[in-house]
């Protein structure tokens, strides 16, 4: 898709607004029969959707539940199956460490062994934060030879490792046997390539065994889905779009920066990022504006504060119908239905906005009336093309 | 999709029912304008349809007619164009012949030859199936040099030719001319590795040749699709699923099979398959159930015949539901309209009914209704891993 687009890009002076929130798709409440968008009063998107063309974005594929990497690279324009991000990559985005090309990342996780050193909880009985960060300081002591050793504290009992330095290839075995009463594997090399990252690896793991002795029960650490920054080809370049992210959250303003976009600085709440969005509106074409609202009531199984979050982002379209752009796009990077309390996979209502994205049976933003509107149920990076249709910004393909 | 699903699969104990109207979808009666599906009483399934979420599939292509064996394959989650299985293969499987890994099989079919071996009727003038059985008799005899030789009738003309011993390779041409007036021809070897087999199978032909010399019409013997079992990862394995078939057909009983789900011991009605289910509830999670009257009625023409096959599966529905299942399915593995007598080429309704299926539109389970439901349009392999995701039994891809 990114290929075939590619030569069809013209220029044009149109503006783009992207809005993403977080989790947007549900699922009926079993009392009601009706969906958090079914049950939130959300007049201002309502309006937009009989306006708009409408559908239903599918991230990865059918049944498949998007995790937030895949959710916002499908948004982006990228085939999340073409383009995997490892998982040590997205955790070290996820607290906005500046990941470079060629740095190895794997999420940790501190553990407890017994004498014989076999595992007996492998969260460490979930050690709070402020122990973690004491803890990954032990651990930023370790030196091994030709290569810097950078470690980050997350959230409880989890952690970035950073390999950084010539040579590192990914591709390791993981050390989580997955069960109690095992010991922590030794890493192997999954290509030949990377054998000297995976003795490298090995050596941090004893030397922090020996720095954890008396740290129990956080007294071992397990490590995997070691990988490396993925070469995405570069979102403003593909498109040519002077493209924005405003994101309060880390993991996002991390995913806009790994295919190219500007970040830009922005407060915690969602105000804040339409302020951001005001301010910067002359100086790009593309804006990316995320809400992790709908996620996080979803993630808690929170019906009432997904509506009450829904109803909230409403209230904040006409300041962004106010800037006048030329393409407005509402969407979200996966399902994260409430009675699920988890992301699901459920394809998730778009409605993609500009004077020319045709006439629209739906008149109301839900999953059900959006399942009938004209964009049909589509992969999510088949929404880039067509935003760039609404932009002007693509010549047809063929004489 | 096979090899995206693997990792993600995790256990639940959630409980799956796949039902396959054979033949499902149909088309508008030139008279009334309405589907055999739109024309039938379905009470039960509309209201299943109501509380689920539904689409089409496509099982090949947009207007590729599938056979028996893609369209199963595609509902048990294997692309068809990916997995072929060849016509001998099929035809082994549609009478339960055990064929075993490595062996070789043909569809025959019995013709007949002038005093010059010239083909003068390719099917024997469709000989009653008694005869077929005496003549394969005769064919059984041939003794072949290091392998086994096993003919079984089929029906009519029709008959299955394996030959079974190390180094035998398919892939070989057919010997059917597909013309009047023309000898039959030898097979080729279409890879040099089959060459050995394309002697034996020509010795075979002379043989058959002189043991049919006085059996006019059926004096002589046609072959093709020469093909071996194909190697298909195993269903029960690929979702973690203790897998059941329950057919009365002995093809789709075969298909099952060859995907390696316990094929359950039923009786020729489809009540008797009913009372199987409810027998072997305990001992599995998936359970695959096929309905043949409502192809048999597309196949014959007969329209109202259809109807009334629908109508008799629809009130099977509640004993079905009593069970309980966590998600119920319920498609087809391909068209049969009524007014084609055959096999068709469009789109099978299909609906899946879970706790979490999602908000949809559609109230009515006909092949219009459905074109407006969340599932979309899809790929038939689409639908195990939307089953599997129904039940739970699948984890987020990417963190």
């Amino acid at each position: 898709m990114l290929d075939l687009l590619g030569p069809l890009v013209v220029s044009n002076s149109t503006k783009i607004v992207l809005l993403s929130l977080d989790g947007l798709a549900g699922l009926p409440h079993p009392r009601t029969g009706k969906s958090e968008m079914e049950t939130a009063r959300l007049p201002n998107l309502d309006a937009l959707a009989t306006e708009a063309a409408c559908g239903l974005l599918r991230h990865v594929a059918p049944g498949i539940t998007p995790g937030s990497g895949p959710g916002h690279l499908g948004l982006f324009g990228y085939d999340p199956l073409r383009y995997p991000v490892g998982r040590g990559v997205l955790e070290a985005l996820g607290i906005e460490f500046d990941l470079r090309a060629g740095d190895v990342a794997a999420r940790g996780n501190f553990c407890t062994v017994d004498g014989a050193g076999l595992i007996t909880d492998r969260r460490a009985g979930r050690i709070p934060t402020e122990v973690c960060v004491q803890l990954t300081e032990r651990l930023r002591t370790i030196r091994l030879p030709g290569v810097e050793v950078l470690v980050e504290p997350v959230k409880e009992h989890r952690f970035v490792l950073v390999l950084r330095g010539p040579g590192l290839v990914g591709g390791l075995s993981e050390t989580d046997p997955q069960m109690l009463g095992k010991a922590p594997l030794p890493v192997r090399a999954l290509s030949p390539a990377a054998t000297r990252t995976a003795e490298l690896i090995n050596a941090f793991i004893d030397e922090a065994r020996r720095r954890l002795v008396d740290a129990a029960p956080a007294n071992m650490v397990l490590l995997r889905g070691f990988d490396q920054l993925p070469e995405l080809p570069r979102f403003p370049e593909v498109y040519a779009l002077r493209a924005a992210a405003i994101a309060a959250y880390p993991m996002y303003r991390g995913l806009a920066k790994l295919v190219g976009m500007d970040v830009l600085k922005t407060g915690g709440s969602f105000a804040d990022e339409i302020a951001t969005l005001h301010e910067h509106w002359a100086a790009y074409d593309f804006f990316f504006v995320h809400y992790k609202d709908t996620d996080k009531a979803g993630e808690d199984g929170d019906f009432d504060a997904k509506v009450a979050a829904l109803e909230r982002f409403d209230s904040f379209i006409p300041a962004i119908r106010d800037l006048g752009p030329d393409v407005l796009v509402v969407s979200g990077d996966h399902a994260t239905p409430s009675i699920l309390a988890a992301h699901g996979w459920q394809p998730v209502p778009a409605l993609v906005w500009s004077r020319y994205c045709g006439a629209d049976p739906v008149t109301a933003f839900t999953e059900r009336a959006c399942a009938a509107g004209t964009l049909g149920v589509i992969p999510a990076h088949h929404l880039m093309p067509l935003i760039m249709a609404n932009a002007l910004r693509l010549t047809k393909f063929g004489a």
